[in-house]
């Protein structure tokens, strides 16, 4: 954990459904130097619940995304915790009554910060994991003269309805704790978290994964202690019930369609992209399936599919086993050399 | 829903984990005659949360289970809210104090109403979906001689670490919930059934089901429709959460190896099965996958791996499109006929 990051302020931002912060706050952490032309510029927005610097291990002067040459932003999601969030943000907009934030809303604000605070009009390359794939794909939407290429990884450019039924369970665990108090709580509901973990935890690796036991791999001693030491810690790690559930809105409605201009026509939409693209679904992603983005890359006028094979599942993409990490990294080096 | 069944009690029923029930039921009910030789009985058990009327989808004259011809036994399982379970059972082990059941238990209790009751010595087939293909597997290796033949559908011989992670997301849901005071309570816990109703949507129908949106062809208008008029109906209707939680453990420590004889061996217990088999995964099915039952398969001395193609997921055993029930039937009248 790092407190090393910057604030990018917006005065009233106006989000997509209507209400406007009125000093909305990107968190935001950089890596590298910008270059004169600042021509060098690649964003790596962060994941469900994730921070900046859980976005790190695929950075390094060993790693496609090398500081020595490019300059990473990693702009935190509204809605985190660092970034303007139910759980920093003042009355009115505080805690339950923070307002619902789209995708096309979180890269608006990102855009802001790459363009009005470094004056970068060019993006080497904006990529991403789960929701951060979800702002990838958008980011290309929105702004395709700005994007050169879009790596996303184990997500998609609309929530598909079995995944938004996945993230219902997610939700109604949380609610369900009666320490929620409709989001007035003073003190997480943790067993609502905890819940929720378990609900995860299904999800979140493949069934093979677990057949294997490779959380042993990961240092859990059984499957009970990967339950509680992995996936409730992982959900009492300093996250906050609403800001998860602000996030989890954000994910459900997740849909480059609804981009203004293309009336909720996702197909429309990615056809719209410019951007060259490596779509990377885990081949044993249960939420991100492959065939969806089989589906999605099958709209795109330059972009390739490339599965990432193995049994991790969603977690392939969260850089917890080499080989996984290896690949990933080898497909966006490939992607920045086109 | 009918209450034209029959109890078969047995006094003194000593679990495998220890405690002892007084006067165990057993609901039951029997479609056609037994004939003289008492030589044409099929026994077909429940699944999670089923009742005996929930398997009538796959009898009738038109069907492989054409009670014409077979005498077709459907016992309740122990836990279901017709057999003895937390709901009905009186104190001391009455609610949440009711005791852990096994498959191997339940197994026993049934074979006692067959053998003791009907005096049947043999049986032409043992089937049943998802708990109900755990308890085929269970019969064909606790009574080996007696089990001609067993067709286990959407099932396995043992609960893979995978499914209980899944059934802990269940458990969790429920346990959430305040009012369920831990299973002391006097009303359900409804707000943590239609949480465990949400956790279940995602993982009962597979991702191409809600992508095809074929909950439309059951006649639910929308995904909240669906979630709410279906899944959220299905935890309400007349189930106890204390019973669910009782039929979990069951499902999750399903493990044909803990036969007594065999000492955990989940694989010797497989090779010990003599009945003809056919083992049918579903294709998409998210928690008894395709790969485990080849695996199961491949220890089982005369089984066939046949796979329930399509979209439909766990619940294409669950009788609820015509092609799958179709797939199923010929199976069956295929096996029956070796």
């Amino acid at each position: 954990m790092s407190e090393d990051y910057e604030i990018y302020q917006i005065n009233n931002f106006t989000l997509q459904h209507g209400a406007t912060l009125k000093e909305a706050k990107i968190a935001y952490k950089t890596y590298g130097q910008l270059n004169k032309d600042k021509t060098n510029a690649i964003v790596y927005p962060t994941w469900y619940s994730g921070r900046h610097w859980e976005n790190e291990w695929l950075i390094g002067r060993d790693k496609a995304l090398d500081p020595e040459r490019y300059f990473i932003i990693v702009p935190n999601m509204l809605g985190n915790g660092l970034s303007s969030s139910p759980s920093n943000t003042p009355e009115p907009y505080n805690a339950s009554h923070f307002p619902n934030v789209t995708v096309y809303d979180q890269v608006r604000a990102q855009h802001e910060l790459v363009t009005k605070h470094f004056g970068i009009e060019t993006l080497v390359a904006v990529i991403g994991w789960s929701m951060g794939a979800g702002q990838s794909f958008q980011w290309a939407v929105s702004y395709p003269e700005m994007v050169q290429r879009i790596l996303p990884f184990c997500g998609s450019a609309r929530t598909s309805e079995h995944n938004i039924v996945f993230l219902e369970a997610v939700k109604a665990a949380i609610t369900t704790d009666a320490a929620f108090l409709q989001g007035d709580y003073q003190t997480q509901p943790t067993k609502g978290l905890r819940a929720a973990a378990r609900v995860y935890a299904g999800w979140g690796f493949s069934q093979a994964f677990y057949w294997e036991q490779l959380y042993k791999k990961l240092g859990y001693a059984s499957l009970e202690d990967f339950l509680v030491g992995f996936w409730e810690g992982f959900f009492l790690d300093d996250r906050d019930a609403n800001n998860l559930l602000t996030m989890l809105w954000t994910w459900q409605h997740g849909n480059v369609g609804n981009t203004p201009g293309f009336n909720g026509d996702h197909e429309a939409a990615l056809s719209s992209i410019k951007a060259k693209a490596i779509v990377m679904p885990a081949e044993r992603d249960l939420y991100f399936p492959v065939d969806d983005e089989k589906y999605e890359v099958s709209f795109m006028q330059d972009a390739e599919l490339r599965v990432i094979p193995g049994v991790w599942g969603h977690f392939a993409g969260a850089g917890m086993n080499e080989e996984d990490t290896a690949f990933i990294d080898a497909a966006l080096r490939e992607l920045l050399a086109r």
